[in-house]
């Protein structure tokens, strides 16, 4: 049976081959007569997944050697905490507040150091202000943006170069709803972090992509387990690791390095292929009478595309009428309403052309 | 095939039932079309697994209305923090000292608060001091044990009853490795962490059972996603939460309310049956020539079992024709050495048998 295309924003579709694969691994993983959830984190059967899955993911994200790649715990609701406490070292930090995600972190780093707002969004968060316009402080500690707000829709499709802005400090980024959907440069980057429950695997794993010169340097209460350079010594297992879901990513990973575009692979045959759904969707909304994206066309989201009816008395019969079709989980974040299609990797473009020609048909029955 | 008896001491052996209902779960639960990992946990199918798993977790453990239970991320080594930065107050708190487990909680709390060891078992960490002699500060905040020291093998089997001390002060027990294998006293608990990975499931769930009466006070840098106020308010999805593991801890606890042993069911049941297992194994090993256990009898874990051979050049043989015999993961913690037979509650008496048996035919071989 086909099964439908899920559209949630996170915890969010999985490719269907990394499903196949955890269920059929489940009692047993190759031989050994232990799930994954039954391994002890220190045996080498959990070891061989772990590094496997490091190597594959620095492959894809082409992470240079200089960054240390660790899996956490906590999401990137903690990482709103943890950030600070190991790169502030308590002074200022300079943040661009472009929508919901963005803010959170803002408000949760001034517990930990003076943090500064370098510049904001349009009120309705469907904007990015050009980094020319950013007021950046004198020296922060680092400068937060977020790259992809989830809620909002907004991305940002080209890194700031801080150098270029006169500002020789690491760039924080939360990458959450767009890791591995499109390549990183990393010269640009200090730290990347981002929940796995979008586009990497199962809620509960937290990646932390961070340059290696900017660990040792928590503030005395950082929690040991939160401490980047206590994690980076002990390959993230200082605690038990969330096992299962390194396992889940690690196929996903997998899953990943085989897909091709053209003469492209992996996060670059991504690339293309997000490039593509997302210009299918906006490109229908445009041209419809029913349907509104506000968020300006050189900022919108290849990941998150929310969505109005002009007529939103017809929202609950759009909901119903999409489960129908097979199209779930369609209905946008309750701060924002309307609707919302996230189509991360595990979404196809057949996907994307399904939904495209639901509205299509809704629209025509209007 | 039958599976190997895997006595690792976590992530350990989970029920093979709930292995195989999760795997038949993986790409459609119950129809929805959307395997669990894939679901919005603000979805009204995950709200669903969430509602079940925690009041079948109220019905197992027997845990009064006055006491919220959390589900949260970082494992027990992130609550060593955690509990301080919620409880404290900054002021002063008392430690029992018993193990490896203990002594960590007590060196990470001092980042928090003044921490004070109350008592210490011997050196060895072969017994408990009893709880008349500690020497409790005038107004601590909490009074933290281990009720289960995992490396050590020593168990707690009745709590202390601080007023009974002239101490009226919460007690905190981390009850990590034998959470739900016995009935827990509530009224002589204030709070009550745990990591999932030994009795309740996968790793990166971490479960903590408090008395309402303290949340609300935690310290200013306290990170909000582990600010047990903000948690409990929000049915533990202030954050995303790590929801594959709660649907598998659910599993178990399902698995857990149809055990029976005579005219007991869930976790009196387990009781009973841990009791029947821990000494089985501890009678063999007592009336060998060749193993020692060199735990206090009155305070021998149910759950882990640490032992040496008196000829420790025996180890690797021991160890790979554990294998041969399908008896995994008995090598024991390295701080430590020998070996350690984990026999949670997954593990049926079938198994300890399986192992009794083993090390009987190893021994004649000597």
């Amino acid at each position: 049976m086909k099964r439908p295309y899920n559209f949630s924003a996170g915890p969010a579709a999985i490719p269907e081959p990394v499903l196949q694969q955890a269920a059929a691994d489940m009692l047993s993983w190759q031989g050994s007569g232990m799930g994954v959830m039954e391994m002890s984190h220190r045996g080498k059967e959990f070891m061989a997944i772990y590094a496997q899955a490091e190597a594959d993911l620095r492959e894809l994200l082409t992470v240079p050697s200089h960054f240390r790649i660790l899996f956490m715990q906590g999401g990137g609701l903690a990482e709103n905490a943890i950030v600070p406490m190991n790169l502030s070292r308590g002074l200022v930090t300079d943040f661009v507040v472009t929508g919901s995600w963005s803010f959170k972190s803002y408000t949760e780093a001034g517990k930990y150091c003076t943090a500064h707002v370098a510049a904001t969004s349009s009120p309705e968060c469907t904007t990015l202000p050009s980094p020319t316009t950013w007021q950046l402080s004198q020296s922060p500690s680092y400068v937060h943006i977020c790259t992809n707000e989830t809620i909002h829709g907004v991305e940002v499709h080209e890194l700031p170069d801080l150098k270029t802005l006169g500002c020789d400090t690491p760039l924080v980024i939360d990458f959450s709803s767009h890791v591995a959907s499109r390549p990183v440069d990393w010269s640009r980057v200090g730290l990347a972090f981002g929940g796995a429950q979008k586009n990497l695997g199962p809620a509960g794993l937290t990646l932390v992509i961070v340059r290696e010169d900017l660990l040792g340097h928590a503030l005395r209460e950082c929690p040991s387990a939160f401490d980047y350079k206590i994690v980076a010594d002990n390959q993230s297992m200082y605690n038990t690791p969330p096992t299962w879901a390194i396992y889940v990513a690690g196929l996903t990973f997998q899953w990943l390095k085989a897909q091709t575009e053209g003469n492209q692979t992996g996060v670059a045959a991504m690339n293309i292929r997000n490039k593509a759904k997302a210009q299918l969707l906006y490109d229908y909304i445009d041209s419809s009478q029913l349907y509104v994206n506000k968020v300006a066309h050189d900022c919108r989201s290849r990941m998150n595309v929310p969505f109005f009816l002009r007529d939103e008395s017809r929202n609950e019969a759009f909901l119903s009428g999409a489960k129908e079709n097979g199209l779930l989980q369609l209905k946008g974040h309750k701060s924002v309403g309307g609707m919302r299609a996230s189509i991360y990797n595990a979404m196809p473009l057949a996907g994307v052309q399904a939904l495209v020609d639901y509205m299509r048909k809704f629209e025509a029955a209007s």
